[in-house]
């Protein structure tokens, strides 16, 4: 069954924002608002303030200390950047990702901080990255209103196109364990030359890998492949 | 020749979401902003504060006193409204807005006050009514969010379809030339039976009419055939 999609803000710095994102949310039918460490802690006044009520009709927000623990049971993860990164992460519009994001049992939209957006480690996280084209001279788009383009965006292409059969797809929690492992074995076996090399490449082999969109029955095979590969050296350890 | 078109806001109360307007219209390339007497007045600093440099660099905002002078130049107008009205208007989305209003040489977006939206005699003023489907439980939508909306789906559907032909059509002013000698004429033929009937009767005259969608010259065919009609009652007068 496919679940509505969760909005996910990684350390969001003003209340106002987080409110106006809860509301955004509840006029398009979207009640799954997970926060990573917002700045100010949480619960915040100003963000109940900002929400018109959102928050009090929404079920409990939930703060999470990383992305990668906030993604839990995500299926498939959008990001949203303004920024091109030198990530090799597949870019659609909003509205293409409002149209694939029904055919995923769990989708999630991750959105940045107000200043910086998403870093590399974070963006390594998700599957796809969102661009909104704008007016090149006047580009920046407040949080609060990011969201609310997505969630209009969501609502409007269910309406028209529905639900689809949902993709078989490992919730992100069985791809980290996978990704963690897999680095693991990799530093134990020196392949990260230099410690300074091993973020990007650690991120390299993420977005390749994901790319693939690997079911639960897949992320099990892969592992298997691990232990296969590893398995002379660490007959004694397993 | 196309013009991007006009956001028109009326009767607005924070100055918060005069600025969000802004600086909306500004990320999605619309640079022409009207106010219709503003609570606060013009100009207002918390505007130019929540407008993040966009009252800066756009054109000044014209202010005026009714929503009928604001439209001077316009030929097609679009009002948003949440409420369904007893007015026999077309009512279109969003994105049908968007894309219809790439025909049009000047048209506008007209959005009414953050409490009551646009009343009927603002509403009797404009070609279509704009629906946005949300949640019907939680259904509205900030006035600054909402102009956000418009600019959006504006911008992308400009990227995707382009400016067409533009129909020919009479400006605002001549429609509402028109309009008042034809009001004024049919009250000196008595038309208006009672004078609590008078302002229900004349907006669903021009209602009626502006379905038509006159050009200039067709305009000017009716205001002729006005002369002829009141010829023979007032050969004295004219």
């Amino acid at each position: 069954m496919n679940n509505t999609p969760a909005i996910i803000l990684v350390h969001p710095q003003m209340g106002e924002n987080i409110g106006a994102a809860a509301r955004a949310m509840m006029n398009f039918g979207l009640r799954d608002l997970r926060l990573v460490a917002p700045r100010d802690g949480w619960p915040n006044q100003r963000a109940v303030d900002m929400s018109s009520g959102a928050l009090d009709v929404m079920p409990p927000v939930q703060v999470y200390d990383t992305l990668a623990e906030a993604l839990t049971g995500c299926t498939y993860v959008y990001a949203t950047s303004a920024r091109r990164r030198e990530l090799n992460k597949p870019i659609c519009t909003l509205k293409e990702a409002a149209i694939s994001s029904l055919k995923h049992e769990r989708s999630a939209f991750v959105f940045g901080p107000e200043r910086t957006g998403l870093d590399n480690d974070d963006l390594a996280l998700c599957h796809e990255m969102i661009t909104v084209p704008t007016n090149p001279d006047f580009s920046s788009i407040n949080l609060g209103q990011a969201v609310l383009l997505v969630t209009y965006e969501w609502f409007q292409n269910r309406e028209e196109h529905g639900f689809q059969e949902p993709l078989e797809r490992a919730p992100h929690e069985k791809l980290e364990e996978m990704f963690t492992r897999l680095e693991a074995e990799l530093e134990a076996g020196h392949f990260f030359r230099e410690e300074g090399l091993r973020p990007t490449m650690a991120r390299n082999i993420r977005t390749m890998l994901m790319r693939a969109e690997f079911s639960a029955q897949e992320v099990s095979t892969f592992q298997g492949m691990i232990s296969a590969l590893i398995g002379n050296k660490t007959r004694k350890r397993t």
